[in-house]
């Protein structure tokens, strides 16, 4: 599949070298990648790569960026749309599970490869993914206020299921039984029970 | 903390071996690791490396089956008590929790270098992997059987709960303001939830 999170990239050239970055880093490691490498899988030279970035670090931070601003719009649009909490919750989980599942390889590299970036960088990054968290958080706490969630450590549950979403990425396998919505379904379902939310029944039918 | 998990690797200029391997392919990840790079962070010769291990696959193989077998012990010793099924549960997820906070370095090099073994010690570790989620999804079997949980997707939540502990060793920093005990706790009452065993009332006070 693939992966649409790039589109706004521009020029073409800049996008097929991001594209061919989360490919190598994904296979070999950041560290054992080289821009030769890069430059190679995208069909270019190594001198027409320095045209668009500068270092492997540039790279490896433009796609992390890509990826975190990803997850910031997908938990905002779904933690500020006109639903109850629950609705809410469960909606974010759904589309960042959905995320992750179908997009793991670029997921990893973003996940896995943090401590690869500059400092600047870096910072520049937990401070997106700072935004993640307090995003979802938000929800919790209005679910908590509203009295549709139980939850005795906000900040711990919030963690909890932020987890749970990422991690998708490192086991899901696209031939695998299960396809991104199903995955997203069945967290959205127990993301509600994590936060005390309503009760399941033996066949497993919920109110949504 | 030194991980206990290598202690019964002998000689013991073999344990430094892996120890230091896993170190190296923490930072650096496996194929920019050299074996040379190994032996040096042992204070070892490379010549001396290659008496206890012929290649570096070997050396992630034994780091992964040292890691595999110790979350497979864990988990069968949990699965096996006499206590009801929500306290195996409970225990198996503290404890697997906390091996993956305590040792993240190791559970990071476990988790995230599997694509490097060879097809045959891939086969052998993926039957461990399959021993752990059999044996976790065993526990919940029991528990809808005794009708202490509600699971609507037996597999899938084993998964899912697998999941979330595992991915402790991603997040987690031992300068973080919770101890590996604590989020062991945390995770406990979160796989509880997730089963549909009990309520959780606002206080968060659970019955266990």
């Amino acid at each position: 599949m693939p992966d649409e999170s790039f589109a706004g990239v521009s020029p073409d050239a800049a996008r097929r070298l991001l594209l061919a970055a989360v490919e190598a880093f994904a296979e070999r490691g950041f560290h054992a990648t080289t821009t030769r490498d890069i430059a190679g899988r995208a069909g270019m030279s190594p001198a027409a790569l320095y045209i668009h970035y500068k270092t492997k670090e540039e790279l490896l931070y433009q796609i992390s960026k890509v990826g975190h601003e990803r997850s910031v719009t997908t938990l905002t649009e779904a933690a500020g749309s006109t639903e109850s909490a629950p609705g809410r919750l469960a909606s974010a989980v759904r589309s960042f599970v959905h995320w992750h599942a179908a997009h793991h390889t670029t997921a990893r590299v973003v996940q896995y490869e943090l401590a690869a970036l500059g400092p600047e960088h870096y910072t520049e990054i937990l401070g997106l993914r700072h935004r993640c968290e307090e995003t979802l958080r938000q929800v919790l706490e209005d679910g908590v206020a509203s009295g549709d969630f139980r939850v005795s450590d906000t900040r711990g549950t919030t963690t909890a299921i932020m987890s749970l979403c990422v991690d998708v990425s490192r086991w899901y396998r696209p031939e695998g039984r299960r396809a991104p919505e199903d995955i997203g379904e069945l967290y959205a379902e127990l993301a509600l029970r994590m936060v005390g939310c309503g009760q399941a029944h033996p066949g497993g039918e919920r109110r949504s």
